[in-house]
């Protein structure tokens, strides 16, 4: 469903080419400070056309608060901020409706809702949702800062690469589009949060980051080279009554709980499906497999534009974490 | 929470050495027969002592059907089964109260529950409650094979090798435990399954997946190597209506929703944290960091037990989807 | 929480006197039709000005389509719809920050949110946020009419008199505010809607009934009146195999399930809590209880506009009920 | 669902006729010390054979803990609670399968589940399972205990008749089953209890009543006869900066809110199903409808034993929302 979070809990909604994209925010705690400023500095983050590899395509993304916020504070009542769409270009999409994009959503969309889905710029499936989840990462980190928290993704490998722009190049030599890695970082977490058996840490914040667009894998401290490891050489020695641990392989995750340990963890992204190449695909009136380019200009690397994205899945699991054991109250003092 | 599901809903309780282990599953359909030899094949899958690098300890794992099965099928009404411990030796982990294993949930389940945690061999963390999931697998897999669906988890590699007894090998010479890659299929998928946007397929699956001890990653078709490839080579070609693609690199699921062709994805599972080889841990009641051994014999590598494990998981969220898409009806007519 | 609904799900949100109030839909089947149009009728029903006894505010009260509707046609993903506040006289308000209404939520919204609630005309608490469920209502009820299922209710007493207009006159008389009676009925249901233990037909019900403003009781059948009855005069018998009874005392649920008989139930609502009578309150600055007189003009007799909220309410729950059943496929062939 | 509650979640199964009842208890604080002796008190009020009026059968009900508690101290682990079904005479029943009791779930049950449905003694839908209720509301009022809170439920007429003694001649006198109300008070409660806009004080009270077999309504404060007062009247006037109010017409709740007043609300119980007095119903093998009496002893007057279940249930809502507002740590000091 398109709800998430028990205490802290948003809904999200919305569609690429639609009016309008947005989320609501339920159990945000009375009190805290908001004004439309604060969502500055995360939204250009996520924003394409500043960094080389990302999409010239320039979205305002304005942050209208429609419910909740009152003389720039929150009130208790759910807060809903919506985006309102203007950069769209339909008409580069409405050719397309008999061509569903390879990698794109467009085939199972229809499968899904039958045809009635808005097929537009993929939808309720496309990137654009994203900014919706940047907007309430806003507010879960505002959550987390009061407890001096900070959470922070960089990206870490594209096409393979360490270096960002040796990566990129790799692309743009290529003329096609490719993939990367993303590391998140939280430290001075309090040990015990995550519920066991099933709300394990590594459970929500899987859940969180798989609804991100592109995401392929996630892995936590050593993750997939754990598997490699000994037993001896991955157990981490707990040397102080704190839990803190000489090494941190298990990444500050330890039987589902965080263990007071930095969480790290990373996430793989997929190519960017939109491709300068050309590609084969069904063609659904001719029912024949056809030669098939994107239109337009879209991003070589998406992965570029997901940082600011993880941090706010990140932010929103730890912020209802963080509330089920009481650790941030119903009312702010600020 | 102990609780997972939407409409086939599992709640999971027990500890490893109290006096039962057991799962309630609510919303399972009226008329499906069951009896406790259905079980027979997967519990004996999951037990100890039949794998060389398993742990030789017997248990009986009889399921005891408490609520919801009359005349060995069931009436609609939520099944409860109980799985009794037997063979429990409470006093091999009583000694080490004040010393925190390392690898496991003892020192931060202290920190969350404040003590009051039932500590004997990892109490509710310990693996011992996979034997409930694998309870819920066998219903789960039998609603699946209504609809011509299976679920088939192999091990792909253990300690690095592809070949299970060489990877074996390397524990028994290192006199360590070691990790391990799970991979699982299932054919025969509608197209559709997944609900936008935080319900995504791979969303499910992942917390689900992360539920399971020692899992520390996840990864959906090509996975973490999607992050290195080029986009035209990523993407499937889409090669008629029923969405079957040429390639499937995306594992079966696009834009967060099964696309018809195979699901596959693979986790990995870290090695054994109790080896045989000495360690470091903090002494809580000497506030030292000191020498460690386990007693008793330990799995040398876990991985080779989570197969049936993981199939159930896999089939308790695909059966919660299908439901949800009508594909399951409230009553069965077998 | 401000969400409500299993599959079919709302989530509401707003302020009386904030920039708007909304409510988001998750889970509405792709293909109904859809326009502002449908919502007429009931809007229209809600409003004042339209009955002797109810308030002359004026609101526009257009349904504004955020997201979820494409072509006149819902998409399967979650809608949203926005009403924007105009007509709101804020100065009415803030005056009387320091004079918490009786009867109205300003003390409680004020002791639970610290004083940082939206205090003017009730705020999230406003009567106003029932527009937003008259608006999920008539999606509701156009999925039941799929069914051939329509709901009705109906004023059936005003200040204890069954003519609403002897009613109203007590209420001018007194020159006060007076309660009433509404019933809601429910024909053609099929039997077996309601989940045991918990979600029973009528615990849904009576929770999203509790939910509207003013209302404090509910009934069903004969409700309080069957505890004065004796068995063998209250018990229904059946008739045949559809389930039909001779009498209908169980007002169409019977073990928490629908039976297949009409459904029938019944809510108490107090006075209009502000009433042109000088009443006493606490003013918070001076510590002292002092006169009060509510400023402006409001319904003297509220449950007048409460019966196409009620409708709304219960066709939330049935529709829900209805896709646990599988009655409501996820993609209609309208 | 079998399930509810947010933080304190309880899980209920069984049948009257099968091997058990149970309840699961997730959420429930670490350090709670408890055991059987803790249940002895309101296990015994609410069973049959002490009061006139009220069934001889004999259940011994002992509370079996099967997970959550260890060193008679609960864990942070499930609570999960047993009660073994012996003194069952299913013969009693399986006669009956063709005649569908009046009043009871035996016919709807059986559409519901196609038949499929455990129907000895009533099966899922007994009363037998407010046994469990019971069990998790002795735990709910231990932790409302430690906040010096207490509930109270007694019974406030049978028959129409303030008596209770009177009441139940009135059953004898007619050889027929009567009703009841029962009222339930809670004083101390803080403001501020319950969540708009959905879950406020009374929707969650309503939900979990209508979930105990036999109640026909409920009504909070004044209740229905709110619906024939003034507003003048009814309004509650606040005397002091906590919110205490001169007299209590809304019941201890306002906009959904506990408003730091006594809660008071009332249920109505219609009379036992099971009359001593002959009946007519549907014999579903000869498609006739028959005379029927009932077999075997039952209560005149189930409202006799109501009032410990709807104090469990009272304490189950209160225990989840006064942990919603952080007012229960999950770690007890005791």
């Amino acid at each position: 469903m398109n709800s998430f979070g028990r205490i802290f809990r948003v809904t999200i909604f919305g569609e690429s080419h639609g009016e309008s994209v947005g989320i609501n925010i339920d159990g945000c705690p009375a009190g805290l400070s908001l004004s439309p400023e604060d969502f500055n500095v995360d939204i250009e983050r996520r924003k394409g056309g500043v960094q080389k590899g990302t999409t010239p395509r320039k979205e305002d993304d304005i942050p209208f608060f429609k419910s909740g916020v009152f003389n720039n504070t929150t009130t208790g009542a759910p807060v809903t901020i919506l985006f309102e769409n203007n950069n769209t270009r339909s008409s580069d999409y409405s050719k397309q409706r008999a061509v569903p994009r390879p990698g794109h959503a467009d085939m199972v969309a229809r499968q899904k809702f039958g045809g009635f889905e808005d097929f537009r710029g993929g939808g309720h499936f496309s990137g654009r949702l994203t900014v919706c989840l940047v907007a309430a990462g806003v507010i879960a980190k505002k959550l987390l800062s009061s407890l001096k928290l900070s959470v922070e993704a960089t990206i870490s490998e594209v096409a393979g690469e360490k270096d960002t722009e040796k990566g990129l190049q790799r692309a743009i030599d290529a003329k096609d589009s490719v993939g990367g890695i993303v590391e998140c970082r939280v430290s001075g977490l309090p040990a015990g949060l995550g519920e066991p058996f099933f709300d394990s840490a590594e459970s929500l914040l899987a859940h969180a980051v798989f609804a991100i667009p592109a995401v392929r894998g996630v892995e936590f401290g050593t993750g997939f080279a754990a598997a490699r490891m000994f037993g001896s050489e991955h157990n981490d020695a707990i040397e102080d009554t704190t839990g803190k641990t000489r090494t941190n392989h298990a990444g500050g995750i330890v039987g589902g709980l965080t263990n007071g340990n930095e969480l790290v963890f990373r996430i793989a992204i997929k190519p960017t499906s939109s491709t300068p190449k050309e590609q084969q695909t069904l063609n659904l009136e001719t029912n024949n497999v056809e030669a098939f380019s994107v239109k337009g200009r879209h991003d070589l690397c998406i992965a570029l534009r997901v940082p600011v994205v993880l941090e706010a899945v990140t932010a929103i699991v730890l912020a209802d974490l963080l509330m089920l054991e009481r650790h941030i109250p119903r009312i702010l003092n600020s």
